[in-house]
């Protein structure tokens, strides 16, 4: 049989290009493919136990069933694991399956595991070779492509890591089927992101398939391939984060504060914050008059209805105290010289980096949205 | 004061280009030459304890004469710092010191700290500039030059890691009257390694000023210019080492399992291992009758009178078994598909990669070097 793949999206990097391959059931063809893409190479595969238990066997028997050998590292999930301690383990798995430099790691899972494994391959013998097979809706559309690897730190989120590219990204829409519902939805967030930067039509496109790409229809495969597109088209421009990329920290400044004050755990996943995030930078630009604040409120609406959190009271448990939040924004590794940058926007797709943020105002909006529960 | 520059090597490569400043007391100078050439910015020193005794002094006095704002990570000193949980010591200091991405991450220190240092820099933040500030003569003739960084492993030396340049590097060739005689011993081999490699002519200009370079003479700063140009040639040629940069590991296949036996400790210094492990070399290359063995006896004279051990029964107390060592050596991770990578000469200054070497031949000629005592 083979691969169905619905979308094939070329990332242009040069010497460092490579191809995300979206369709059904592609971790039951993966052994193939690998097999025709890099022949001769071994393979050490890196996930966590919850999608070690869901999609970890298809990818082994298709594996076996193209005869390449390969060894697992299963770690535990959830984002603590994007730790030193995980990295180390993650990194002397590899060694100890004695992979050499011209070897493959997979990173299979969602964006934890992608942006460990990542890490883990790039600096593996100073450097191997590694492909994404994102298992989680926002790693689809977001974590595996443009080669941001990393763990986090006690100061801050992602601040540990390199620039690593993957050699492939295969997208099996179906490992979505065993994902969370709360899980999918944060992923939806990051959906949602690209409409919001520079993609009117494609937000207004969102708001009419919504149903279906929850449903898992052929919007579903649609929408990931246009934001892979989108993404892809970033990177491309900006590799390393100099300029332009930073527009994808849409709602992240905001996001990542919260995602720490809430100690990165279940009470607020990552797409959970960057929703409230999202809501936040146009409740923040709109308050500077820069935006229409009606946007606020359609935006809102969207993200609700797909089971999001939009304001800070719908976080359970108490939030941490305003110059908390303030001093983790700072923290934040998007700060140059202690102003701050944040994303902020003059309406649906039209975010724009603006590096002169006041963190008087900042922290004002934030005492008023907190009241405003 | 003008600072005592007297010899300036650069290392073309392109973007990544930088200065190798040698001279004496230039740590003195430190502050002014880094507020010349970068101006604005932060540093974060990362040193060890016997370093920052016997030299940091001197560095933060000058950097606070020119006004350099500055923060200290102090490390023990000892091969075994290379580990994952220092690594974490420094990144979390560099990030806790609040230094930016445009900051400068300080490696004053022997090879040890500008290994960790120099990875520390390249995965805080994604990618820090950093310094090299060499004190060891094997740091300021070979580590402190080329941008390979890292820590080691339990399954060997130098297994993780990344390529980061470093944006200048300061030898002071006076902090080197601190360095114990063994040290600097040790870091001679580095030293003749060169020699040994392509430049014959420098291996007997090193017999004749052998004496001049230990007793501090104006050969030594000659010597390690000499070293770095040879060095810097071979980075700009082949950066990611995946060609003819190869070569600087002569003696250093045989040398890393020697260190791997003796557990990273102060029975075998680094450089110690490599004098054995270049002797080795080129007895092993006589032994197939590719080089004339006389050329071993003389490379051997030489490192003798250097103080250095030249053959395995020089390391006090037991050595593994010939199987430990030719395990050590295939998890080296110049190892390519199970075939032996060795670097093997045709005499002085005629060393070469070989890719097809037998791993019984080895194991035997082992066997042998181990009864000869
Ligand atoms: N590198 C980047 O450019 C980038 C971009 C965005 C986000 N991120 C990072 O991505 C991470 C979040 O990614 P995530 O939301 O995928 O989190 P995740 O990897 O923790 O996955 C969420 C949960 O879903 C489970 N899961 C994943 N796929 C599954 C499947 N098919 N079936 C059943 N369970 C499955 C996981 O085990 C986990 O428990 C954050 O750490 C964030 O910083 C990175
Ligand atoms: N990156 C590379 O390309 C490269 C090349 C060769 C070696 N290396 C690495 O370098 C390391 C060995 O370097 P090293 O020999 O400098 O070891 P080191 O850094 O451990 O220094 C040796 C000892 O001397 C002390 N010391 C250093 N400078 C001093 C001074 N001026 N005064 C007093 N004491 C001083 C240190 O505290 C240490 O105890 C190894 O880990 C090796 O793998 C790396
Ligand atoms: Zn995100
Ligand atoms: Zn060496």
């Amino acid at each position: 049989m083979a691969a169905e793949i619905a979308h094939n999206v070329h990332v242009a990097l040069g010497e460092r290009a490579y191809d995300i391959l979206i369709g059904d059931r592609l971790l039951d063809h993966a052994g193939s493919i690998l097999a025709e893409r890099f022949p001769g190479r071994r393979y050490g595969i890196i996930t966590d136990n919850m999608v070690a238990e869901a999609q970890l066997p298809r990818l082994l028997a298709s594996l076996d069933a193209a005869g390449l050998s390969h060894s697992e590292i299963i770690l535990p999930a959830g984002e603590s694991t994007k730790s030193f301690a995980h990295l180390e383990t993650a990194v002397e798995g590899i060694l100890a399956a004695r992979l050499e430099r011209g070897d493959l790691v997979i990173a299979l899972g969602g964006g934890v595991i992608g942006d460990l494994a990542g890490f883990a391959a790039s600096i593996a013998r100073r450097g191997m070779d590694f492909i994404q097979m994102p298992t989680s809706l926002l790693a689809q559309v977001d974590s595996s492509v443009g080669g941001k690897t990393g763990i986090n730190s006690p100061h801050g989120k992602n601040l540990i890591g390199a620039f690593h590219q993957p050699r492939l990204v295969l997208a099996d829409l179906s490992t979505l089927d065993t994902l969370s519902p709360r899980q999918f939805a944060a992923g939806y967030a990051e959906v949602v992101k690209y409409g919001l930067i520079d993609d009117e039509e494609f937000f207004f496109w969102l708001e009419e398939h919504q149903a279906e790409i929850f449903a898992g229809g052929p919007a579903r495969g649609e929408a990931i391939a246009r934001c892979c597109r989108h993404k892809a088209r970033v990177v491309i421009e900006d590799e390393k984060e100099l300029g332009v990329r930073a527009l994808l920290n849409l709602g992240h400044t905001f996001g990542h504060a919260l995602e720490k004050d809430t100690g990165y755990s279940d009470r607020l996943l990552h797409g959970e914050g960057v929703a409230i995030g999202m809501v936040l930078a146009h409740g923040f630009s709109a308050r500077l008059g820069l935006a229409p604040s009606q946007d606020t409120g359609r935006i809102s609406a969207h993200l609700k209805k797909a089971g999001l959190p939009t304001i800070l009271a719908d976080i359970p448990g108490a939030l941490g105290s305003t110059e908390t939040l303030m001093a983790a924004i700072a923290q934040d590794k998007k700060v140059a010289r202690g102003a701050l940058t944040f994303i902020l926007t003059r309406g649906i797709g039209q975010a724009f980096i603006e590096k002169n943020v006041d963190g008087a105002a900042v922290s004002a909006f934030l005492d008023e949205m907190r009241g405003s529960a």
